[in-house]
Formats: C-alpha cells, structure tokens, sequence
C-alpha cells in the first residue's frame, strides 16, 4: 500500500504528487490542510517526528523528504523511468534536484511565507499563536514562524528577490534551447522546479516572469500543465481537498 | 580516464577521495592548492565555471557537487557498493547525504572560514585581496570572503556552534547504537558525514566532542580510521599533496 501525505500541488508537496501520477501508480490521498495545523497533530507526529510534508508511506515504513521519495519512487518502481538512463545525464539531473532544494526553493519560500504565512499567523492572537508554534518539533521552523508573524525584514526580501532573478535566469537559459532541463527529455529535474515554479502563477513575479523576459520558461511550464498526468494531478487532489473541505466542520464554516 | 580534482583529504573534497578509494577505482590525483587559489585560475574555470572543488572528470565530461559525485561512482561502477540494496535503506543514506548538504557542512564550514580563512584574508592587503575577490564567480562565496576577512559576527558563531552541537547529539543517538550510520553498513551517508566530522580532529570542539559525551561518534571515526581504503586515502593524498609542494616554489619557499 502507497500513501502520500501532503499539502496539495504546491512546492515540495506537488514534487512526489507529480512523479506518482507520471509513474501511474495508485496511491491513498492523505492531503492534510495547514491552516488547521493537521502536520502538527499528535497523530501525524507519529508518521513524522518533524512535523514536515510530504511524507510517502510504503508497506508501512515513512520515508521524507521529497527529492528523497521521487528517488526511492525511481528506485522501487520501474515503470515509466524519470531519471536518465546515461549516468551523466542522471548527475546532471541530481544537480539540479540539488539546487532546487539549497537554492532555488528557499527564496521562493521565503516570499511565499510573507505572503501567505505572514497574515494567517497575524490573524492568531498571541495566546493563540503561541500555543500553536509550541507544538512544531523544528527550532528553525518555530523562527521562521515568528519572523514570518513579526514581518520579514526588507533586505532579507530583496535578497531572496535577488536569489528568484538568478534561479530564473539559470532555468531560462537552459530552457530557451530545450524542451525539459536535461537533456531535452522530463525527468525528476522539470518536476522539482516545476513544483517551485507554480509559485509564479500565484501572481507577484510579473516583473520577473514574463513573455518578454523568460519565454522558455513559460513555453516549459504549459508544456508541464498540458502533460495529461499534471491534468489529472490537479483534478484529482483538488477534488479530493475539496472533498475534505466539505467533511470538515472547521473548513465549511470559513 | 578518472580524475579528481580536490583540496585534500578534508570537507567535501574527502567525499569523493574516500568513495574513490573505497571503490578500488584508479584515478588522476589533481589536488588544488585553495592557498595558492588554485581553483580560480583561468585553466580550472574551464573544467568549472563556478571555481569549485572537489571535480571528478570521467570521458571527458565534468561531475561536480560531492553528493552528485558519489552518486554518479555508484551508478558507473558497480564494485564495492556503497548505496545499501534495499530502496527504504538507500532514502535514509540519501535523506543524511542531503542534511550533511543542507546543514551539517554549513555550521562546521563557518566555523572552519572562521579560524582558516578570515586569517588567510588578512595575510593579504587590500589591493591583493580585491583582486583575488574580483576572480570569484559564486557571488555568495564573494560575501563569504569578505565576511571571514572582516570577522564573523558572534551572534553567528554562536548560532552555528548551535547547530554543531545538534549535528553531534543526531550522529551520537544514531552511532551509540549501532556500527554506521544506515543498517549498520559502510555507506555513502558515512563518508560524507566522516568528510566533515574530521574537521573536529583538528582542535576546538573538546567541549562538543569527547569520550564522555560522544563515545560512539568518537569510536564511528577510528573505525573509519582504521578501512584500508581510508589508511591508503590519507597516506597517498598527503605524499602526492607533499610531492607538489616540493615541486611548487610558491609553497617552497614557505
């Protein structure tokens, strides 16, 4: 049996949600909704000590992390390869998978939480708020918590706004001569960034992102949404959050 | 052909040595003299644009990162694997493999700039410091340079002596109860994680690191010690490190 536990297709959460549906394998949709804290129940705290998704459950063992999941998805399941097979071409795409996780997604995320998290932990009152960053198990994660409900601070942002032009221009150049980042062929490398580059659509980038400027970027990015294994993921996870929603007595009174 | 270039037996440059060493696999030693700034001259930006080591070239084509390095051993040559078998067992050796990448390396690293680097900077003035700077070309590595010669600030110190220390008391639960640090097998994940932990045999960490609060780190280190591929990996690197000192009148001369 194959579980995935995740926060919908967005960030590191769509990473492993895209391989499963590209790999064709039957999985048991485990979205859990952060804005009620589902990753910091006791419960999941069980699956996962740290309090983080996603976390893939396979004949009852966890396994985190999700470059270290599509690799073990790679690993176990043969069909539909999504790593190269020429070892070079493999190292080129685990340096990519590699900057999207040191590099590329940090400084989106960074943004993303002073967008998002920001308001939601502002929205709590004190008692409230400190009640809730009690429960998470990650001392760096119960910062940024408090950096993201303080306000992060302006040069931290144009810092990690800089970061977003570099990571851009690097996808650009190597996307404006090919159809997917290594070696023109979709491997774990155009799902990863993929799953950072979503992001954009959300709005906020369009100074950054657009036809003029990076139009490989956007030509690989519709190439990814017309795959019909990225049309079903978001069908499907939407409709089952959607699905959750209804049930959820928390969610249906918003 | 197989060759690495290197700074040594030390940090991310051991990784691939000791992986290489460990795998039987002969190779073109290219050890670079970081004091001589080997790595950022005309020749090496050639073989790697970002002026980085540690670089194995195989047929002609350059692998950097570590990590990425080792991953790419395995996959070429089958001899003495150093990946576990087992796919659940193989995402624990990558899920360390990538905390080393992400925090490990960082906090001992500062700490090495710190007391290595930051004297080194200073050695130089600052016309000679400005022209070795403007030959950089990660614009990260630039501020670190020029954070080490100014000093780290003590609250960072403090933070990543934090870190250390929760990088020390992980390994310590894990290697009080067992050989290595994945199944109890020689893997990937321990010579990463060995890459960096020999930096704490070269002073400074006696409060961190001793036989009353870390005996199994302690005995996971001289068991590495004692591998032949790790005897023969110090021995042979240091007489060829030697052998080019001799020949170099920079070092000559010191």
């Amino acid at each position: 049996m194959l579980a995935l536990y995740h926060f919908g297709p967005v960030a590191n959460s769509l990473t492993p949600l895209l391989c499963l549906f590209e790999k064709g394998l039957d999985f048991d949709d485990r979205f859990l909704n952060a804005r009620l804290w589902a990753h910091h129940t006791p419960e999941f705290l069980e699956i996962n000590p740290q309090g983080m998704v996603p976390v893939l459950v396979h004949e009852s063992r966890a396994v985190t992390e999700s470059t270290v999941i599509n690799e073990y998805l790679e690993d176990v399941f043969q069909q539909v390869p999504l790593r190269p097979a020429d070892p070079y071409e493999r190292a080129q795409m685990r340096i990519w998978t590699k900057w999207v996780d040191e590099y590329f997604c940090w400084c989106v995320s960074t943004i993303g939480w002073h967008r998002v998290i920001g308001p939601m932990a502002r929205a709590l009152n004190d008692a409230e708020f400190e009640e809730k960053v009690k429960r998470i198990p990650v001392p760096e994660q119960q910062v940024k918590w408090r950096t993201a409900r303080a306000g992060f601070p302006q040069d931290v942002l144009d810092e990690e706004f800089r970061k977003v032009r570099v990571s851009v221009a690097r996808l650009e150049e190597t996307l404006s001569k090919q159809d997917y980042l290594v070696d023109g062929e979709f491997t774990l490398a155009d799902i990863c960034n993929f799953a950072i580059a979503v992001s954009f659509e959300r709005g906020g980038y369009e100074d950054i992102v657009n036809e003029t400027a990076t139009p490989g970027l956007l030509a690989w990015m519709r190439r990814i949404h017309e795959r019909p294994a990225c049309v079903r993921m978001f069908a499907e996870t939407r409709a089952a959050m959607e699905a959750q929603g209804r049930q959820d007595p928390a969610l249906a009174a918003r």
